[in-house]
């Protein structure tokens, strides 16, 4: 970890900005996908940051598969719901857009659910969720990805990590953050174990004919497992059931991109055949705020103050890692691996634009 | 298997009403409840329907835990929102009355949501989310539930096996209905392994101290664990987060007993302390109904017909192990094991009811 460099955050989030512009992007738009990766960064999930910009944006962008200039579009709108057609634009400004207008609605009317389709790549799912919070409502997130998951009792590529994400406020800025893939573990985590020559962990993740490894070269010519395992003994069918939902929620309610439709394989994604899902919930239609978020933290302290189990220090609930790390980050500078960093200055090349400069 | 006996589900009905109402539940609600818990059997999720007519509701009516004449209140509603109390009212009929309050609203605004508070066991997830699938709407529904669980890292029971359902219709009837425990097993799975002098599954349990085990005593003295098992590295701290989700959806959004005010044993459950959760999402907010069933038809025959793996004849998608059940169960009848007949037979007697009559 001694080799990493650390840039500041706001440093970061203009370089993607710039970067972006070059490519035709609109600053509003650019601005808002620098905001959304440098947060995936700064929360802590590398793999959704910066470490994306160069192979899932700017490529995507030159290469004509993601269109910079797009303007979304509303397809069909009421006081409660919204449908969303990105128009292949990327994923990130649709999505900030999409969510601010869910939660708009919702504080006027109650509740309100959205969805996005003919979209990209949007990041960590948990950060459009965390927007409702600010607005004194639940935010819910989701949205479908690229083939990398089989279901359970199957061999074929169907699902993608397909995450959900929740978000609910407590005292003093306190909150629950769950944001989670519904599959087991993500591709990245089979690649780490190649790297490091370890075995995969039952439950991980399958060879092409859909039996269970845990050899990481088996496992990546393979597929990932849908969270709960191999089989239903430990649950898979309802890993396998969350991530059917995702796509059911994003792509089929929201007109997009069907399973059939995508390509089989994750890094053959093409442009605007993702979907997303988004919902807000204003709590004092419910109760007064203050009594809501009193009560969660009184939820949150009864796990957090419990009994350790043998090996673990302390319980911790969804979004404490994220929180500690978003301070550490902000305080230190977000450290960014010498991989990410070099893929950072191709960009800087790639589109003509000032290098970040690490923090001094 | 051979030694179970068939029942009419129209007789199983009539006898949890009239038993019911023996005990001065009304006679709507009464229906309600024999509706519910049949459908439950129906669907062969044998340990919520009838099974459970004597020690959950018969016994805890009869010892003034649950009031049987409670009149569910109010307590704020708007166009897309409802918050009730149960007033220790049985949780099938406030639950039943609520998702179809829910479902209406829906079906005028758009989207709906509704909390219920202080109520009792509300049976299976799944019926109250399936009550949306005729009224072309996207139906959530989810309770909190006595505690028997450890948080991930954790020792102390602190959860229960909060499920969460989710019912999408397609096509003809048919239907995506994903109903699930967010622990990887219930208590029953440790309870059928002990009688079978099997082991348990690692990820399935640990003892009183939050190690893992495989031993069913030692688990059942301990807790089951959130689904993705032990730790976080097969995902158990999805599992957690869902659990928690859902008693923060149910009990602090709704208003009702916190989990510090929870007995700290399931089968130590007082009247009305559980909370609800339901949703209902109005298809046609988003796109044509009879676009959306085709498209979530032509999504679940890409699972459906995509290739087993090794050990698997076919892949199932949720629901469709239920469906097969339910026409079987219709044709044949409702096949109930000699415990359940037994405690039926109690009922009748502590009840002063007629029981029900097998099959001819």
């Amino acid at each position: 970890m001694t080799d990493r460099t650390r840039f500041d955050a706001g440093d970061l989030r203009a370089f993607v900005a710039r970067a972006l512009e070059a490519l035709d992007v609109s600053a509003d738009d650019a601005a808002l996908v620098g905001e959304v990766l440098v947060a995936s960064d700064t929360r802590g999930i590398e793999s959704h940051g910066c470490a994306r910009l160069e192979g899932f944006y700017v490529d995507r962008i030159r290469d004509g598969r993601i269109d910079p200039k797009a303007t979304a579009k509303t397809v069909r709108e009421s006081p409660t719901t919204l449908a969303v057609d990105a128009c292949n634009g990327l994923g990130h400004p649709v999505s900030v857009r999409t969510m601010r207008r869910t939660i708009e609605k919702a504080r006027d009317a109650g509740v309100a659910v959205a969805t996005v389709r003919n979209s990209n790549h949007y990041g960590i799912a948990g950060y459009y969720a965390m927007l409702a919070l600010e607005g004194d409502c639940i935010g819910v997130s989701s949205t479908n990805a690229g083939r990398i998951a089989v279901p359970t009792g199957g061999r074929d590529l169907l699902l993608g990590t397909n995450p959900f994400a929740f978000a609910i406020p407590a005292n003093d800025g306190d909150s629950f953050v769950l944001d989670m893939a519904t599959t087991t573990v993500a591709l990245g985590k089979l690649e780490i174990a190649k790297r490091l020559g370890k075995q995969l962990l039952p439950g991980w993740a399958v060879d092409a004919m859909g039996a269970m490894t845990t050899d990481p070269d088996t496992g990546l010519a393979g597929a990932v497992l849908p969270l709960g395992g191999f089989g239903t003994e430990g649950g898979g069918h309802k890993g396998f059931g969350l991530g059917l939902l995702a796509q059911l929620l994003c792509a089929t309610l929201g007109g997009g991109t069907l399973v059939p439709d995508m390509p089989s394989r994750a890094h053959m994604l093409n442009g605007g055949i993702t979907s997303h899902f988004f919902m807000a919930i204003r709590i004092d239609a419910f109760r007064d705020v203050a009594d809501f978020k009193a009560a969660v933290s009184t939820e949150l302290a009864a796990f957090r103050d419990s009994a350790p189990a043998p090996g673990f220090d302390r319980v911790l609930v969804a979004g404490d890692p994220e929180r500690t790390k978003t301070e550490t980050q902000l305080r230190d500078g977000v450290a960014l691996d010498p991989v990410v960093v070099a893929s950072l200055a191709r960009v800087a090349e790639k589109t003509g634009v000032t290098p970040v400069a690490a923090r001094a």
